[in-house]
């Protein structure tokens, strides 16, 4: 059965329209009108949320838990009907919405087995020496939710990074209850995904103001939330200029607050000689591969692949083959398909074709260019993300210059290194530059598919993300929304149950 | 022997001197000149410490921690030296010198003790899982230091809170070179302890690099050093003022740093009904004892004390009295006095006098006054930190008032609850407010007296600290200069050492 959007918000509990509405532009299927979320939406979601976190933080680990399992639950339950409105919205297939709500509903398992475990409460004690000079205090720390959180949608993600997505979900696994600024590329998608946590809510008697849920095409709303007193930290995936301007209204603030934005990044790939001369027409099929998937719409979209020039022109030439194949695809959006056209030929001003196309619309066809290091340490703009199918091939003379090249290197999601065993000298000399300019560094494969692991790190360094001591991806994720708290000589009856008894 | 101040700066292993001075204005002893630092010193600092976290971030964790018990032991070799310097400058007692520089080497060693263990690595590994679909790569993490850190003196702990205290030890334990802005109020202390680091760090063959130490009495050297692009955190304890300044330059570089800023409380105290009732006197006296210790000048001073109404004029008389005894004392600096002098004389136009003293130059005399719930509501500036030995209490009507006073206070680094047995369900509506404003809880002791441990927090929403999750006291402290990377499919060879055979 297909599902008919509200076109309204979900403010704890309620479904509510406004006079104000914008209207979505799917790919195909019925175009419908949604409410545009304004201040007063924002004041009423925060003020439920306060309210609601009374309860919410002190709800038990299991309590959140099966909370998180039964929106798992409600999303699976309305699986088919999110697939047929998630792929209108987006374009994207079905097979990719059916796999990303798997991992969506697989986050909100794995978040509540993480709290069930309680290894995340870094409960620390040091008892009380009373015959030391001075004595000590008996003190035990534990890690407790920081408050409400606000949420952006991103539009590459409508599920996984979403309404009900890893953010959304390390918060309410914290304790923290969520208020969700919906994108409004996919605003049906995230329709259904706040109905879906609506009737967990429901099921599991947590409280209405624990989620909201607000549509919204301006700037208003993400404005107003951030800078919302009530507001405690805000959870972004999108781009560097949205980010930073939204970063940057955080640390403004009277009580400035964390911004945890996930931002840009080319996820430069390095392929080391002795890889290059064993394979070279193998990886440049597997980058191709990796570079053009759901129209390189990733974060960890490798868009700078750095080899030596020795080799170059048939690795050039393997990879230009390799694109033959790939079909043109549509775009999330005709605004990203024309910004990625914009991004692709101002690239293309400044680097040779391997591989140039035309596309029109939505549509977007794979750019791949190609330069010297000389030219591309020179232009500090070839190093700027390209959100879509666009890939830049960097030809360096030497080791020295690949190593130069890396430490000239903006932060990164991720970096890549392709080699075999005849480069290890090499690769050794790259991981310290390397670790410090990415957030996970992978050998021998390509950083598209993000794991959801304990080990994963879905961050790095700015503009990579805002916060390089955080995680958007894994169960680190829940850090970011807790804070500790040390109680000293407290009574066990006042300590938060989990302290007890310890 | 005493010790001659150099007047210089320290800067990857030399001393430099320069044309701008300043002048030292110890509280007894003689007054030295010292060079005020420029802007050219922190790039030279800075480039030496980035050279040096190269070898510094890869040495192994029994090096780094040799490292800072050698600090520890030429900081002691030194001890009489310190103490007297550390005395003319600040003012505070040869005891009190004595003990913080006991604080300031148990750091040193508790930390070097923190890494040999290890657990703050916080090493995860997700091994492959080679058959599922899609098959899950082998995905390990662990912390990496992040970078130089700047870090900036604190003019009440100098020695615990500045050169070699617990940002410098909690960073340098992470892997950290740093460059530390002395504080221009106990110049010869900052130097003699910048040179027991310059000792160690040629007895232990560290880059010279891993830590520079630039006089300043402008604020010149503190702004170039928190916009340096290669400056990659900041630890600061000190003011509201000026550490908002400092994180708004954090916040708007082109790349943003976390700036984990130590600003201001009030630290409450809160005197439940049935321990009021049944030590009502005993109370008063800890909490001027607490009050008045070294003047006043601690971050964790309790400044605001809660009572019912009930009881009040007995306490505020026990008060008064136990502020008899309590001599005339020296503060850190003029300026301080006089800034004491203005705030209790801005809080003494706004509530009624327990107790007040007029006080002259660099001393300072108790005051202490009293005011309704409802005034303490209405006013905001009754909530504002003044530093030295200032108290308001504020009495409550009822339970209801004493929970929405607490309600509306800013973030705090402590929270005191006085109870008896009979308090424990008005404790118990207290402690989800406390636990919210507070980085610390503590129940019938005083806030003072910050122990060093793994369960301490020393840290709070804003404004008691920038950054509400993390602690500038114990062990925890180490993580602000740590951010996790994520290897996947790394070759053994190739993973930081502390991740191998896993």
């Amino acid at each position: 059965m297909t599902y008919i959007p509200k076109g309204k918000h979900l403010i704890a509990g309620e479904w509510i329209g406004g006079d104000r509405t914008f209207r979505s532009a799917p790919a195909h299927g019925p175009v419908h009108d949604f409410a545009s979320g304004q201040v007063d939406l924002v004041n009423r979601a925060a003020d439920a949320a306060e309210q609601a976190f009374e309860i919410y933080a002190h709800t038990t680990r299991e309590e959140r838990a099966a909370f998180l399992e039964a929106i798992a639950d409600e999303i699976d339950a309305r699986g088919d009907q999110v697939t047929e409105i998630g792929t209108q919205e987006t374009a994207l297939p079905e097979g990719r919405l059916q796999g990303e709500r798997g991992r969506t509903t697989g986050q909100l398992r794995l978040f509540a087995q993480h709290i069930r475990d309680g290894a995340y409460l870094d409960r620390r004690h040091d008892g009380a020496l009373p015959d030391r000079q001075p004595p000590r205090p008996d003190l035990r720390l534990i890690q407790r939710p920081i408050g409400p959180v606000a949420v952006f949608g991103a539009s590459n993600f409508p599920l996984a990074f979403s309404t009900a997505g890893g953010d959304t979900a390390s918060a309410l696994a914290a304790g923290c209850p969520v208020i969700v600024k919906g994108h409004p590329a996919h605003p049906g998608t995230g329709e259904i995904i706040a109905e879906a946590i609506h009737a967990a809510i429901q099921k599991t008697g947590m409280p209405a103001g624990v989620f909201s849920f607000i549509h919204g095409d301006t700037h208003e709303v993400g404005k107003a939330l951030v800078e919302h007193p009530l507001i405690k930290a805000v959870g972004f995936t999108g781009s560097l200029r949205g980010g930073r301007a939204l970063f940057d209204l955080c640390a403004a603030r009277p009580e400035p607050i964390p911004f945890f934005g996930e931002l840009g990044s080319i996820n430069p790939c390095f392929v080391l000689p002795a890889a290059m001369q064993a394979r070279s027409a193998a990886i440049a099929e597997g980058w191709v591969g990796s570079l053009t998937l759901f129209a390189g719409q990733f974060c960890t979209n490798p868009g700078l692949l750095v080899l030596p020039e020795e080799g170059a022109d048939a690795f050039a030439e393997a990879a230009a083959r390799a694109l033959e194949a790939v079909a043109e695809q549509v775009m999330l959006t005709d605004g990203m398909a024309q910004s990625y056209r914009d991004g692709a030929g101002r690239v293309g001003k400044l680097a040779s074709p391997v591989a140039q196309a035309d596309s029109h619309g939505r549509n977007a066809r794979p750019n791949v260019y190609r330069t010297g290091a000389e030219d591309f340490l020179r232009d500090h703009t070839l190093g700027e993300e390209v959100f879509g199918p666009m890939g830049l091939i960097v030809t360096t003379r030497d080791a020295d210059q690949m190593i130069q090249l890396a430490r000239g290197l903006e932060g990164q999601l991720t970096a890549t290194l392709q080699m075999d065993d005849g480069d290890t000298e090499l690769a050794a000399r790259l991981m310290p530059v390397l670790e410090r300019k990415a957030g996970r560094v992978l050998a021998n494969g390509w950083p598209t598919g993000v794991e959801v692991a304990d080990a994963m790190v879905h961050g790095g360094p700015y503009p990579a993300s805002t916060n390089f001591g955080a995680t958007s991806v894994g169960t680190m994720a829940i850090r970011r929304f807790l804070r500790p708290v040390s109680y000293q000589n407290i009574p066990e009856a006042l300590l938060p149950p989990d302290l007890r008894g310890m």
